[in-house]
């Protein structure tokens, strides 16, 4: 007989192309689905363009627009146009602006429990809520899962989560994804998937469970795995589409490798108070202190339970005067539903600003709070100054304790409204059918060839980067220390975000924090010499995924990196764009590399493809010497850094 | 017997203060409401708190917040929480963020028959639908009409326009108002007031006229009057507000300084081209063209007829797939309606786009155009840039033709919808009743001297001015050509306008257009010789009213210009804030004044106090003259001028 397999190891395992399922090794798993935001979308789209796709391999491919819809200027809307045709030509759906949030949405429409998704986005894994295997990651990658290639990630171990008994009244699917954050903190889900199992689920929608799986993202988790069971079938059906449905469960003495138990009546309404999801405590720690605003929506609380809840709470009360309460509906959708169970009207009543479909506040597009005021969310993230206000001070809770809060214009117990208002938990009922509006979701044509991309002046078409030569002499034109974080190579913020989607511009940006000279001393060696090596020390180019931080260094001839240590994403952006990231043998060397030296690299193709070993000559003002450096790249990825990049890679292979 | 009187005069004489109804002549008004908006209101609320006011003196004063909505950082929602303190602390009604749209919400709550209105908003005169006497001017006025000031301004000359027969189908409201910028331009109101009377009036209801009143600031008229009769009593019935009716027309016999008369049964849809207001064609000579954007909405078109025109007219179909459908919901009341009888629904299922309840991209807060795309609005203004996007091409229609468009994706007359999609004319049925929502209108306490005033970082008071000395010897530091506009004095745009409550910091960007280097030389001249006078041609100040071009120069130490003339409005503004403007005498002396020169002036509290005429003493490099010059103020501006402003001489005489 087979060894039984946990939920998650079933859905691995129906995947795995390559490897096998030992914790930590490198596994390839086939996609079934990719999930693309605007935010991130524009580069791999303008990636999908370099590598000259032809049409999208996954199943199904989906391209939404909810990150970028204030259109203060014309980038937005020229992203909106350029993202809808990049859809069409390459056999991608298309959820317009406006239409709702990707997680939520890809879920109501395309969520089938057992398929695999891939997102350029680090909540997809919320789509774990209908038993799928759903990992978030950086752009490129999607882009060669859309191609059709494997998604390359190191096997995680897994962690069973028994949820059992029943939640009190007052306390909802929000408070247990903060009761984990409570218990494991922001790294306590890193390299791990986390599964729910236990008789609690059977208290859980499929929308409550995607409120603990969105959520998993910010234990660190690769992802969260529910099983597919009566609840997702009945889900499945509101949906109109109960043919998805296919069972998922744990096989009976299926093993775990780490538990835990939540005993769902011991739980009591939480938050997590500034700056971090993982600071989490009891409500009543914190409750009676005034606040200016209270948002509910995003994808951390998206179904229309948690909005009738909150309309239920505020119905025909007025929240306090003196708090915003922000209303961001998840889709148009949950609209027209909330339109039909009167939550609508019941928020309205009370005071609530509606905003469109979409993100909004959750990633610091609009509703920035006031200065040094407390902001009550229900969304997934409390990272400092990502409301767009320095000093905000940003809580995350559940849609009972947002309201509560917004009624009283106090951080609030949602059990003291038993008290202050004599009210007791309004009892949620499922509609017996949902309004479903597909309006707004294009599909892809039968052909897209004749699609031309519409490219505003702000989005230009990927470089083309050219392959790795034999010879180089390269000036070393910065040298760092440790702990540079890709904030520092290419920063984050109003100013430079709206230039993803243009290398050129943002280009300009590289190294602004270190070096304002960075750009100028790159150009000058790109013309005279062909390129130019950074130095760095331990733990180079930490911090976020963003690939701009190699795709723009490179576009301005960063041949190579010569470091004591990498950050591990970065590293990949790295060798996916052609930068030979090289490792100092002896770390004493690094000293003796001075900001001005020549570096000398000989016989490089030959070297990189048959040596772990580099040899590289440096030339100092008064002296010249040899030093020993190593790479750490497997076969797959010499290929790449000797064909300059993955996409001349793909090119060159596959098309 | 008495003359006969139009409407307009009987509205003026009954508010005269000050001077006779001749036109041209000043005349000081009874103010007797004020409205202020978020975007200019920071300012008066500041000058309010400059003058020591203590309580609004008018009858009904309140603060609208729906310009400022989007909170890309921590300054919109310091604002609110700036002008909700202020609006208390003064006695002033609070239209919450997201209440609605100042002029369709003051009409619904607060507009009286009869009563004056001020207010700090071009598009105050909306008012006058219900036959009140609203003007729209700069902030300083605003705040001297609070703090129980007449207003003072040229009395117009009235035009009369005489509306008969009967609106084709799919014809409405905004086509009059188009049909008369057609005819007049944007320049054809000007100085004058436009008054409607007529047969054709019986089938306009309140909110129809308010459309026409409203955009009556596009032909450059002082305001529009419409009559009190029994559709403004329905209105207010619905509005439960019937005992406020009083009734207003024109006397039998009365006459106009100027006629006018549409037949309504020969209008068609009409549609304002790019880039103004006045460049007015029939929607078929441009019919055709592809669009990329729809938005209804605005104070151009904010009645519940017109989202239920639009509503019916795509109940049952979906937009083109390539059109963004923007709708922005006048007010919270009127999307609580629109729920009721369906348009919201309609809207919604059709893939419209819903936003909170503001202004929005109509004053270019969001809402931006793709580059070089065609955006059809319902709107008031389609200036160059003012969408957001350089290269903008708006296009404003009606209701009907923009929902016409939506579903075409191409500039369609709605007329053609009949052969398209079998489509009759739907007919509006205004509600038995209709929902009141004012939860979100804070009253004014009874006293709000213990309010203080929650200033967030970037809200500073006014900076004091110190009175006109008797001495000085003040350098030129700049000399312009003719026609410097007030945006070269004080530029606009994203950069600075979230400055317009910190003179300190917008003084920064003072003359930055003309003279990068104006504010160090104005700072240094300040310290060294107690101020600055700058030189400048013809048209001196000409453009946008905005009194920052004054006040920030003050702050700066400008005590004069000296100019061969000015423009009105920024003329006043200097006076206000206590800049003395002088008239070259002989214009030859331009000439002889270089940058640099040190302007003399002499025992000037007398000279202003007693004399139009001013000598000035000039020292150049090589010459020392004298030059006469001389100032066109009326007793109240020569005591202005001698207090340091308007707000010095309220605190003398007033506090």
């Amino acid at each position: 007989m087979e060894k039984p397999l946990n939920a998650a190891q079933k859905l691995i395992q129906s995947h795995l192309l390559e490897g096998s399922m030992t914790p930590g090794k490198e596994i390839g798993l086939k996609i079934d689905q990719a999930l693309l935001q605007d935010a991130t979308g524009t580069m791999v789209q303008l990636e999908l363009e370099a590598m000259g796709l032809k049409k999208a391999k996954t199943e199904v491919a989906v391209q939404y627009v909810d990150h970028n819809l204030l259109q203060t200027d014309f980038k937005n809307a020229d992203d909106h146009l350029f993202l809808q045709t990049a859809a069409a030509r390459f056999g991608m759906w298309f959820s317009r602006p406006g239409n709702g949030v990707s997680h939520p949405v890809h879920m109501e429409r395309f969520g089938i429990p057992g398929k695999s998704l891939l997102g350029s986005d680090s909540h997809t894994p919320a789509a774990g809520s209908l038993g799928m295997l759903a990992i978030g990651t950086g752009g490129l990658d999607v882009a060669a899962a859309i191609a059709g290639e494997p998604y390359y990630v190191k096997m995680p171990e897994i962690m069973g989560v028994k949820l059992t008994g029943r939640l009190p009244d007052w306390v909802s699917a929000k408070d247990i994804i903060l009761e984990m954050l409570r218990r494991y903190d922001v790294k306590g889900g890193v390299g791990k998937i986390i599964e729910y199992y236990g008789d609690g689920l059977k208290q859980l929608s499929a929308m409550d469970r995607h409120v603990i799986a969105n959520m998993g993202a910010e234990l660190g988790a690769t992802t969260t795995v529910f099983p597919s069971d009566e609840i997702t079938r009945e889900f499945l059906r509101s949906q109109k589409r109960e043919d998805d449905w296919v069972e998922l469960k744990a096989d009976e003495g299926a093993e775990y490798d780490h538990h835990a138990e939540i005993v769902l009546d011991e739980l009591v309404p939480l938050i997590a108070t500034p700056s971090s999801p993982g600071n989490v405590v009891p409500v009543s720690e914190v409750s009676g202190k005034e606040i200016s605003q209270v948002v509910i929506g995003s994808s951390a609380n998206p179904g229309l339970r948690d909005f009738w809840i909150a309309g239920a709470i505020v119905s025909g009360k007025t929240v306090d005067s003196e708090v915003s309460f922000d209303v961001n509906p998840t889709s148009r959708q949950i609209i027209q539903n909330m339109i039909k169970n009167r939550a609508f009207a019941n928020l309205i009543q009370a005071g609530a600003r509606f905003h469109q479909s979409g993100c909004m506040g959750c990633i610091g597009m609009g509703q920035a709070p006031a200065s040094g005021t407390i902001s009550l969310r229900t969304m997934p993230r409390n990272f400092p100054d990502r409301s767009g206000t320095k000093d905000d001070q940003v809580y995350l809770c559940s849609p009972e304790t947002a309201a509560a809060s917004a009624l009283t214009g106090k951080i609030t117990d949602p059990r003291e409204l038993e008290s202050l208002f004599d009210m007791s938990y309004p009892k949620y009922e499922a509609p017996e059918e949902i309004i479903i509006n597909t309006e707004m979701l294009v599909a892809p044509p039968d052909s897209g060839k004749e699609i031309s991309l519409k490219k505003g002046p702000n989005i230009q078409s990927l470089p083309e980067f050219e392959k790795l030569l034999d010879e180089y002499d390269l000036p070393v034109i910065l040298k760092m220390g440790d702990n540079i974080s890709t904030d520092e190579i290419l920063k984050a913020g109003a100013e430079v975000l709206p230039y993803r989607s243009n290398i050129p511009e943002i280009s300009k940006y590289a190294f602004i924090v270190v070096d304002e000279g960075y750009h100028e001393k790159a150009l000058q060696a790109k013309n005279s010499k062909g390129g130019h090596v950074v130095v760095a020390g331990e733990n180079y180019a930490q911090g976020s995924s963003r690939e701009h931080a190699a795709i723009a260094p490179r576009y301005l001839g960063q041949v190579a990196v010569l470091a004591k240590s990498y950050a591990r994403i970065a590293w990949q952006n790295m060798v996916n764009f052609g930068i030979l990231p090289l490792h100092f043998k002896d770390h004493a060397d690094y000293e003796r590399i001075p900001e001005g030296a020549n570096i000398i690299l000989s016989d490089m193709r030959k070297q990189v493809q048959e040596q772990n070993e580099i040899t590289v000559k440096v030339e100092t003002e008064d002296q010249s010497f040899t030093i020993q450096t190593k790479h750490q790249l497997s076969p797959r990825q010499r290929e790449m850094i000797l064909n300059g990049g993955y996409i001349n890679t793909f090119k060159k292979e596959k098309v």
